[in-house]
């Protein structure tokens, strides 16, 4: 067995141990987690500052400002921490009470799923977050960074290691870091170690691994939303919502992408010189409608009707959100309940799919996965749930001879 | 594009309209189906008879068993169909609803995952079956069944097809039939049209499945269930649940297949000797403790306490389902909150693991997976959920330009 098969094994075991840590221990890792984080700005920024000098002639702007920990972004990680103490704990909820016969009692209730692997790229601020998510959630995490920011990461693992070390209670190796990069091949194959995958990443990054591993992997390799202008729309709502769902935050996954206007719109050339004049460059005849712009660029595209316009969107979209600008009831009805994506919009803009604004708490990421756990995921996410049966001595065959008969009475808790 | 891709595009795009199918005309086609197959017993039977006559001299007793429909298997065909009828609709339940701010509400609905592919072997009465819990959960179904009943099969597969057909507003093209055997391992590639797969068969077919795929596989290769006989426990209890989990049925994948016995449990010769006496055929010295037996064999082993007993399931169990003997509370408690299992019950049979006993009215199976669903799955399983928000203009900037806040009052129902 080779070292990261033996560090697995090591987690797999430790994972079996968290079901049982009481709420009060975890909260007690998360405090003392942010309170490492604040006590050790310096030694962080410090290692930052090395990987940044190391990074700065490779990478674009744009991912040198992810690579970058500032104050702001050293101050949401602790606040992020802190908050994750006020959350719910997700494990050990009952989730269905019922009798099945006298004194046969059967409890469905939710644990943790056991050990997930987090791999990411760029931003080191992911640590915390996944760490105090896998912390409240009960589960054994095994975490892959970028190697960009390989000192920071380091910094962070360690600070988040002796944390978790100061309370007693808690199991040591319920983390692991692994390093090289051919670690992550490796890591695709541990099918009796890892019981989850969740990329942070680049579609490159998550579609390699949602090709290679027959784990189960949660999350989105790419967000190309949508937003359809029907005939009946208002033409300020129209505005405001496609410049919001574009502009607001063009990189984010959850911003829009393609624009379908129903031809019987009265104001189209009133929205398209809106969006100009909001700085959205229009392509009416893209390379592919499923490319993912990340920039202010949008395809347009007139179709003859809602029907035309949810075909498109079930052919060319990612399942992740899209949006119907509309006064018309029967179109919002026929919109929401047969385009197949994780959010269906009216009148909204697609930037609201986030796990904060649905009022979740916390998020580790949003999935178009059409099993498990679909759109913003919480903490609920990561976990499963085991039946618990309680008897005095009951046999099966005593039902099947039909000496005794099932009650299937449902509890209250 | 090849055929099989073609058919399983038009399924696809078909799957999409099943969302919005009422009740009752799902319902409709249920009862249809149950019809068809009342009136054609003979067509199925004679069918099968000529299967039966090519499989005779290729199969195991066992197996032969399993290929035939008897009236007995027809009629109980019959009765799953009506039972489905009688089910809650698991679609477009509200799982959650919740106001983001004034006129910005958010809903979670249930919804079909889309496309399911269920592959299986030998035994035909599997059809009606997965067809029924297809249709009543909106989902569109890819049946590839196995070679020894291939007659059988597809008078089954036409006889749904045509009550399909004679409800005008259900989809004809929402259920597809695969036959050779090759056209598996295409199936297998097909991530862009089959959502979930579902084996219904042997270890082999299974482990096969789970291994060449990256679509998300609902199931269990094995069933390798574990009783512990604490030292605490009722002698007689230990006996008659034991036979039980052994006995009732050797070959169901929640039979018992590995005792373990606390060595203070001062009673193990009695306990022996009654297996021994109920025609159990005990093994202390097992090739694998990770043997699933299917039969009356029964591998035994004495542990030091509960700590080995457990860590003995956690390592050589398949995640099905254990069961402890005891009158400890302490050990109650430690064994359903370490053991990770599907099913952890405290003096009960193991064969009390499946859908029916739990009160879920139908099952697709037992999954041992760690996401998604676990332990007996029923037509809850066979949903996922989408987020529905409902606005009137509303954009992100305001909220983070902090003009307007977020509300996040859950909504009663």
């Amino acid at each position: 067995m080779d070292n990261l098969t033996e560090q697995l094994k090591t987690l797999k075991q430790t994972s079996k141990k968290l079901a049982t840590i009481p709420t009060e221990i975890k909260n007690q890792v998360l405090t003392n987690i942010a309170l490492k984080i604040e006590q050790n700005k310096k030694l962080i920024t410090d290692a930052n500052t090395v990987d940044l000098e190391n990074a700065k002639n490779n990478v674009t702007p744009a991912v040198y400002n992810r690579l970058k920990l500032d104050d702001n972004k050293l101050s949401s990680m602790v606040e992020g921490l802190k908050d994750l103490v006020k959350l719910e704990d997700p494990i050990n909820k009952t989730l269905l009470a019922r009798e099945l016969d006298t004194d046969l009692k059967l409890y469905k209730v939710s644990c943790p799923i056991g050990v997930l692997a987090v791999i990411f790229e760029a931003r080191p601020d992911v640590i915390t977050q996944v760490a105090g998510l896998a912390v409240k959630s009960s589960n054994a995490l095994v975490l892959k960074g970028g190697k960009e920011v390989l000192n920071t990461n380091n910094i962070i693992f360690e600070l988040i290691q002796k944390a978790i070390n100061e309370v007693e209670q808690y199991p040591n190796n319920s983390i692991l870091q692994v390093h090289s990069h051919e670690e992550i091949s490796n890591l695709l194959k541990m099918n009796n170690y890892i019981d989850l995958i969740i990329p942070r990443g680049g579609n490159n990054l998550v579609n390699y691994i949602q090709k290679n591993t027959t784990i189960p992997v949660l999350g989105h390799a790419s967000g190309v939303c949508h937003i359809y202008i029907d005939e009946t729309a208002n033409l300020k709502m129209a505005k405001d919502i496609v410049i919001d769902s574009k502009m607001q935050y063009p990189t984010a996954c959850n911003s829009v992408e393609t624009l379908l206007i129903d031809e019987k719109f009265p104001y189209k050339d009133d929205l398209i010189n809106a969006l100009k004049d909001a700085n959205i460059q229009i392509i009416e005849n893209p390379e592919s409608w499923s490319l993912e712009y990340s920039s202010n660029i949008l395809s347009v595209k007139t179709v003859a009707n809602i029907d035309e316009a949810i075909l498109h969107i079930n052919t060319y979209g990612s399942g992740h959100t899209e949006s119907i600008v509309t006064d018309k009831t029967e179109n919002v009805t026929k919109f929401m309940n047969e385009v197949d994506s994780a959010g269906v919009y009216h009148n909204a803009s697609t930037r609201f799919a986030d796990g904060y604004r649905y009022g979740f708490g916390a998020e580790v990421g949003i999935s178009t996965n059409k099993i498990h756990a679909r759109g913003p995921v919480g903490l609920e996410g990561l976990t499963i749930y085991k039946y618990k049966l309680y008897g005095n001595g009951q046999i099966v065959k005593d039902y099947v001879d039909g000496l005794k008969q099932f009650t299937h009475i449902d509890l209250t808790k």
